[in-house]
């Protein structure tokens, strides 16, 4: 059985994997539900996950300890718990938030735990690695950096008197909260050190996804780590771009199919993509949107691929039937 | 393979076990020490743990969320972790604590994630049976008693002016650093509810363990619970009253060897001891001890128990070969 070295010496014993490997990059709850569907389709799955939050109890973490912000990858974690009692109960731990009146309030268990795994092992894929195990997780999470990252943002309408006035807005969570409309984003530290592994998982997958997400701060913040982002135009997996439901309030009201794939064109210039899978009810214009995932070089998909109990959340089953036709799972 | 059943649903599939079944009472440091003696003798341990802890990490999520104490159960569970990498890692990370200038500083892991588990599961048994698995544990850790207990101590010398002036100290923290001379202690509520598996594990035992550890605030506060204390009295297995290395700053200071037994005898007249167990160079007047023991019923047994890195600690193997002796393991 291969194991996987780390830096600290320890080793988790790698779990067999079979099936397609892919590659789902994100955060939050966009990444999560991606992670749910190709669980669906491969046992060969790895989290490339955004390391910008400062909101919440990850920003609070940030803050106290100068480390990563857990909050995204213990997401990802628990979307890959494994199917049994063990699996659900642990992911079901990690996710459980402190309610009180007092400083620990809010905190998510997992993030404390994954801060505490990587001062014990000086490692943060190590320490992801056995809190994988712990869940039995089907896949593995990795962070996208290996430093904290800040988000920056071009905001225009911000201004009553001066609607076309753009302000730079600092941090990922005013920017995913912005009343005012997103033109573009920019990380800092501006040329941050990819994950190692993150990148040859890349390099290695059959299938590469993006999004669905916070487009802005979860989605293109990928492509704005020139490593990371030199990879993705590089590989040779086929790469899929699922859009959101609807726009989102923040980042993208207003926003059409349309426009999501011209600010990550406008990103990300050269990347091709292969496939956009679009929900149906969010498609308005069908031939604008094809016309513009055929800029990027990509097939378009329109399904219908939300839940059935009116939630705004893509339905896993659903969106797996998607990934394993364009995927080959 | 049996199950344990909760009043969540949950259950635990229980490890096979082996050996004479053995319960250690205790809490703190001196628990964790008779535990890593005894899992060398037998692999059905039960740790019953004392649940007055008011101090440090346990005594803040006591104060925030108004549970049970974790501290203590939490270092019984990493003294019985299993013995090997993994078992070693997870009771490492449980042990952790946070150092900052923030609301985290100084919290242990593991006392997080019992809690955690207790408010996701609604069960303090099962909780502790879920992070037992996590840790691979040889053995289980029960709480003494279901509600959080104060301690209440009648402490003199406490005034220069009248060194015969008795005084009431309250909570565990306070009684176990005080710099009098304690004469009784006392719990509030003054009849909590024991754990009912904990006087199962009793009344079931081969073997039942005090001590060592802080005299009066992890030792004798077992025999202030009513019920835990008449299962005591009445359980069939041999009663093994293991003494500290030397007299504690604070509680027992200046203690003699017998005067720690007649502190057990005040609390406890009629509890029947088979074995007491004295570390040799603790011993200044054999005799004097052995009649002390006498009273109790038991048989003294003087051994050099002490680690031989000058540590004040009980060494492990050298307790295990005292145990294996007395408990026929």
């Amino acid at each position: 059985m291969s194991r996987r070295e780390s830096s600290s010496g320890r080793s988790v014993p790698a779990a067999p994997r079979s099936g397609p490997k892919v590659v789902a990059l994100g955060g939050g709850h966009g990444l999560a539900a991606s992670l749910s569907a190709l669980r669906h389709v491969t046992d060969n799955l790895t989290a490339v996950v955004t390391v910008a939050d400062d909101g919440g109890s990850s920003g609070r973490l940030r803050r106290e300890f100068g480390v990563l912000p857990p909050g995204d990858l213990r997401q990802a974690l628990a979307a890959l718990c494994g199917d049994d009692e063990w699996g659900r109960t642990w992911a079901e731990v990690l996710q459980h938030r402190f309610e009180s009146d007092g400083p620990l309030a809010g905190h998510a268990v997992g993030n404390l735990l994954i801060v505490a795994m990587w001062q014990r092992l000086g490692a943060h894929v190590t320490g992801l690695d056995w809190v994988a195990r712990l869940l039995g997780a089907q896949g593995r999470v990795l962070p996208m950096c290996d430093v904290p990252l800040e988000i920056t943002a071009q905001v225009e309408g911000l201004d009553p008197n001066d609607p076309t006035a753009v302000r730079t807005l600092r941090g990922q969570s005013v920017v995913a909260a912005t009343t005012g409309r997103v033109l573009s984003v920019a990380l800092e530290p501006a040329n941050p050190p990819a994950c190692p592994e993150a990148l040859a998982a890349i390099r290695a997958a059959d299938g590469i996804v993006l999004g669905p997400g916070s487009w802005f701060t979860s989605v293109l913040v990928h492509l704005l780590v020139p490593e990371l982002s030199a990879v993705l135009h590089e590989a040779k997996g086929t790469r899929v771009l699922t859009l959101n439901l609807a726009p989102q309030a923040g980042e993208t009201r207003g926003f059409s199919p349309e426009r999501h794939l011209e600010v990550l064109r406008a990103h990300a210039p050269d990347l091709r993509i292969d496939v956009v899978v679009a929900h149906d009810a969010f498609v308005a214009d069908q031939p604008a949107l094809a016309a513009a995932a055929s800029a990027l070089g990509a097939e378009l998909v329109v399904a219908d691929v939300a839940r059935r109990d009116g939630s705004p959340r893509h339905d896993p089953e659903r969106l797996a039937q998607v990934y394993a036709k364009v995927l080959g799972g």
